[in-house]
């Protein structure tokens, strides 16, 4: 049902908030989305509480053949960049036809609109607070909309708590469209913006490339926005961190253990890292930290 | 099926050892149980080892088509009081037909019976160590069971581990009866009391509130066993913790990044809260730690 | 279809580099795998960021039905005998024709073959690095394969990433033989060794028996590789660690609050423990620390 003639917006996204921003105009046709049943989930909350188990009960609830799978819920508490990030890197590896669940919201309890964002056939449902930002930029059309009072009065959801939107919000809205009870166009009115992302994108001055660690993982790998496609133009490219000139290769193994190295890693992006050690300890670098590329 | 003459028990239980405690008795027709096929988890296990993975492995091959949540598996080691305050607090948002199989148990290996609690529609499973008082005062009529060692010898689960019930009993036990094979009345015979709990329950003296911190959630909030009924008697509530005075909010976006505040959580339940930051951090307050609610 | 005339080949395995090794030939036949639909997973990639979950979409969208159950993500990075340890002690919780699936390994883009083993009605799927030694010394015969590159190019995953085969190889691996879409005999060619296990078997001199502490639970146990089989011959066997003597008990509450014990656990090994304690804390041992075992 791809060109039905369905309504594409553009969208306003990935600029930081108080950055200069032209606007990213997405136009296009976007692929349909038909429910696989899979629904995603992205939070802040951690697993040591109970706060992911009853989001998950409401799901479960809501559409009994639910199949939910965990990307992650250690994204540092208020800070959404992480997991715009995560979800932009990590949604083509779900079925088409997933609904992706991100919850990471400072001013959740507020006035907040919720984005349902459709792209390449995934349905991503966010606080609008700049954390899709990532996801779309990644793709190269999606069609976006707030999600209007109306339903939420239909899921019976019209007097949620004021503090647990991922529970008394997300969680039924997103099995209704797991289930197919409600497709994207029921969802709302689209919009033509979204609010900005969290993160400047790489900027190019001269020969000099120059990105953000994003996220430090389980190993201690520094995971950068830099993307392979932004080092095609270097010759002989030399990563700079913390004042050290690192080797950009192919894989861990080819250095020896202790060595650092520079990489474009399995989700395609710049990422720095010491062979069997963890490169955010012997470094001293942390999220937000710059990384340069250069030619030599 | 409600209404068919099952006998319901009056049980004891909310009450702190060592405290006087009267009988609460609760009596009535419990709505009957009908499995849902959803079993919830909740322990002391943590995930860094196999433990909840073996609970799943014997669950999945005891029935497979059993659907497994887990609630937490951070519950402190061996203070069981957390994990009855969750359950009591989440277990509505769960399809009714659930098994709740909750395993906190200092005194694992000695002697303890094993209590399966009709409530609500839903069933509990835990050690009768006082685990499920929170849940037996969170509703208005329970029906309570000693498993009998006859239904652990027809599981095939009567030589089990000295030290891992929740494998060897609890999840074959959860298998049969998420599956419909067991009905809670073959469980066991009906007992009129059960151990009581671990938390006393919030006084009043005079003008006066005051509750105890139970748990301290990923976020840093504490939050206390006092409830939005509570405090419903109090003019000008003003919550004291840690010698502060701290005023009685309705959401987190309500004071300024880094200022304290007190709120009635999405639980239902008193918190005391920092925007954007840890409460319990700022405040050095731990579980146990007192609260008082004082009108103004 | 047991005795159907299917190789079964010995297994070099369980030795320690560096260790001179006899060879375990392991003759005989093999219970036949017939997949189950369950796959577990068992890795050191954390659940901080989206691997594991990474992993998971990539399972379901290979096979849609599959059930996926966590054993642990939380092995030492980097210390792939800790995982085989624990799948040794736990895949017979799981259903005969669970695939298991094993990701630890430091030399993760070198060159490395995959091992496919089946064992007892179960297929494990790991890298050939001696993860899968504890796995195969406890059953009685194995089939051991390398999954031959035909293979993965049928799987389209003849160009995988060069650092993440969790998600690019394992997956749609486990996907297909979980779905009964592959065989083990379609894996690859049998093979007659695979390379020798990371942990020391224990050792008999004279009256002394002599492990290793293997992993530390998060209770603060500390697990040895001495097996209930090891302690047989002795007569009042005592247990000696960190420059003690422990008792060997049959349970915790076997002893008061805070006193060390010995005992067998519930995964058949010899444990060290401190009732309501952590031992490792209070000991101060670690991983890889003797433990012997004298009659006294």
């Amino acid at each position: 049902m791809a060109g039905d003639g369905r309504a594409v917006y553009p969208v306003v996204a990935g600029r930081p908030a108080g950055v200069a921003a032209g606007q990213t105009l997405v136009t296009g046709t976007v692929q349909e989305f038909a429910a696989s049943g899979v629904v995603t989930l992205t939070t802040d909350f951690g697993l040591k509480d109970p706060f992911v188990g009853v989001m998950k009960g409401r799901l479960v609830a809501g559409f009994p053949a639910v199949r939910i799978i965990d990307l992650t819920h250690e994204i540092p508490a208020h800070w959404p960049a992480e997991a715009g990030f995560w979800l932009s890197r990590s949604f083509r590896y779900f079925p088409v036809g997933t609904v992706h669940v991100a919850v990471v919201d400072p001013g959740v309890g507020g006035a907040r609109a919720i984005a349902a964002v459709e792209a390449a056939g995934h349905l991503f449902l966010a606080p609008d607070n700049g954390l899709l930002a990532p996801v779309i930029e990644s793709v190269s059309v999606v069609c976006a909309r707030h999600v209007s009072g109306a339903v939420l009065v239909r899921l019976g959801v019209d007097a949620p708590s004021a503090t647990f939107h991922g529970r008394d919000i997300f969680a039924p809205l997103a099995a209704a469209v797991a289930a197919g009870r409600l497709l994207p166009a029921d969802l709302g009115d689209p919009v033509g913006e979204l609010v900005p992302g969290w993160i400047e994108e790489p900027t190019v001055v001269g020969a000099q490339l120059t990105g953000t660690v994003v996220t430090i993982d389980h190993f201690g790998n520094l995971i950068t926005n830099i993307e392979a496609r932004h080092l095609e133009g270097l010759v002989h490219p030399v990563v700079r961190a913390a004042g050290r000139d690192l080797p950009l290769r192919r894989t861990y193994s080819d250095v020896r253990p202790g060595d650092y190295l520079a990489l474009v890693n399995s989700f395609g992006v710049l990422e720095i890292a010491r062979a069997e050690r963890s490169a955010a300890e012997g470094l001293g670098l942390a999220r937000g930290a710059p990384v340069t590329v250069v030619s030599k």
